[in-house]
């Protein structure tokens, strides 16, 4: 019996070389019928970090059984494991380095299998492209419907990294800007609960994020243009805009900086 | 009764971040069977025109049915409508912001359905991305067969820009840039029907763009490596271009510049 | 009767502009059920060799009876021929310029028919898209399960461009950097199991590349973060790379450059 599964792909591989058409290639020869969608191969090369945002902000939005085949992956031709994470609502082919940490804050376990049956591989595996020669023909066996217990043993312990929580000391929270998107828009680690919940609570309603006064609005034309807002972002966390323009490049930041924001 | 309509993407969105992906997620959740293909996510940031141009010159080429969603939307979370026209052939998702004013030049308006019925949204609208809360869902809805009347009220009234037409004054004509291509191909606003029945009537016929000479020719491989041309384009508009290069850099042009060209 | 075939795209188009969605409006207008796969959209523009390396070290990897699309065109509006050549296994409808030189040193031709059928055309042809005017037209007609022979009349001889060979000269393997892929891994034109039979056979198993050491290694993480190795490649070329950087920057290396590796 042929389950019908989505299948997306998440990888580091970008698009100008063959590396994403070929793990096409080889899912569709297993499994002429599969659906294959693309989530992002425009991860930064080799950004375990920037692949897990984007996974824990995009899953909850695909089907049920949707099968998430995820490549990024520095360990690869090392003896880290590969591993095949069914929860509660979805399938998860990933490299054991953290990856899909802060999903499973979000979403049920329901077994961990170790990637290690040969027969679900291509014959020659090579050292440098495990996206073709494991993760692709695994995810066309079992969008065939092989049971996942065939693909190896279960276990029960996998690599995490912990999700960085901003600190707040009285009205300064102190923020990761944890990824920034194509228009430069920054994105915070701070949820935008946490955040509206603060700032009602204060007395001048003043924001401040890098020595510029920044004003929470619900839309980016509240704003003249080229003026920074802080607004309700569409990963459920808070983000720092400029309309019009780079936030990025108005206030000089990068992934992962430690900033400051005080509301009085 | 399940409709067959293949549904095509153009947005601002990029390949980077998980923006595409995840409006692909939705559709899918919501209709299955759903058939997406991207023309374009790599308009520039907020730039209307430029998808108006790539929209208004590619449509006629697909399946008639085609549900064309398009997100370039710099008012997104403002009070800007979100509109479903229905075209002769084919159905258009797209901010009244005038994306479709070329289109309809030539294909004629059926009807036009101001989107306002929040069943056919995500449960939570977020204020930044509404392509994923809004333009996704009801495209999977409308391919799924839901009638365009379900979606909200008939209006007639549209946001509309002018196509920028050339000017014509005896030999010279002054057309603007109206895109570049990947190749720096400048393509101009003076349709090749147009600009070869005054090339036809000149006496030298002798092409003068920028200083340089330029000969009227049939293919690229008509002049010498790294030479200029004038070329019928593929968009039905005359294209400066050079053999081996990019026009863009050797006429240092930019889209939206106003430049004249002269016939003899 | 309707043949399933899948479709793979290899174009220099880039993702900006509208060709490539155009392209699959064409097909999709013709075939409807059409599946359609991305190789790869961003070979060099006009890059003949860089399509060809990647078509060569895909093709194999897909399910037979694909059809590869194969738009690197430099001659487009000539009088180049385009061809559909049909192998043991697959289709190719390629322009006659030996983008699939590569391929069929491997693959045994069993037919090579040069279109000019314009019944299975594009109303108007233009001068400069032959890819949405004839390679996809033609595309969604053979995958209608149009006979090969309706296209054109059949031909024997082709352009062919001879595949670089590495020059070897006692311990000094004069290769050829014939591509580099996202992450700055240099390919070379060394197959891996002719550099491991020299490499056995070595006295001191001493690998010299651009006056620096480099060890062979069977995975990334055998050597310290920023140092370089040499690995068998997935491409089965040797490959010159960096742990966690660029090797094109490391060693300051372009596509195409010759350079001697000395094996002690």
């Amino acid at each position: 019996m042929v389950r019908k599964n989505l299948i997306v792909l998440l990888t580091d591989f970008g698009l100008s070389d063959n590396y994403v058409g070929v793990m096409k290639g080889v899912i569709k020869k297993i499994n002429p019928s599969a659906d294959i969608i693309d989530l992002s191969n425009e991860i930064l090369p080799q950004s375990i970090r920037q692949a897990a945002f984007c996974l824990f902000t995009s899953y909850k939005y695909f089907p049920e059984k949707t099968v998430f085949t995820c490549v990024i992956d520095p360990g690869v031709g090392s003896n880290r494991k590969i591993l095949l994470v069914k929860t509660e609502n979805y399938y998860f082919i990933v490299p054991d380095n953290g990856i899909i940490s802060w999903v499973i804050e979000k979403e049920k376990i329901e077994k961990i299998i170790w990637i290690q049956n040969k027969k679900y591989f291509l014959d020659n595996i090579s050292n440098t492209f495990h996206g073709r020669d494991i993760f692709a023909p695994v995810t066309g066996w079992l969008t065939k419907g092989i049971n996942i217990n065939s693909f190896g043993k279960e276990i029960n312990n996998i690599v995490k990294i912990p999700f960085p929580k901003p600190k707040i000391d009285k009205n300064k929270i102190l923020c990761e800007i944890i990824y920034i998107d194509r228009f430069g828009n920054l994105i915070t680690n701070i949820e935008n609960s946490l955040f509206n919940s603060i700032y009602e609570k204060s007395n001048l309603r003043k924001i401040v994020f890098r020595e510029k006064k920044v004003e929470l609005k619900k839309s980016y034309d509240s704003v003249e243009m080229n003026q920074p807002l802080v607004i309700n972002g569409s990963h459920d966390y808070i983000e720092i805009s400029v309309r019009g323009k780079s936030a990025k490049e108005y206030f000089n930041c990068k992934i992962g900086q430690k900033i400051p924001i005080y509301i009085y």
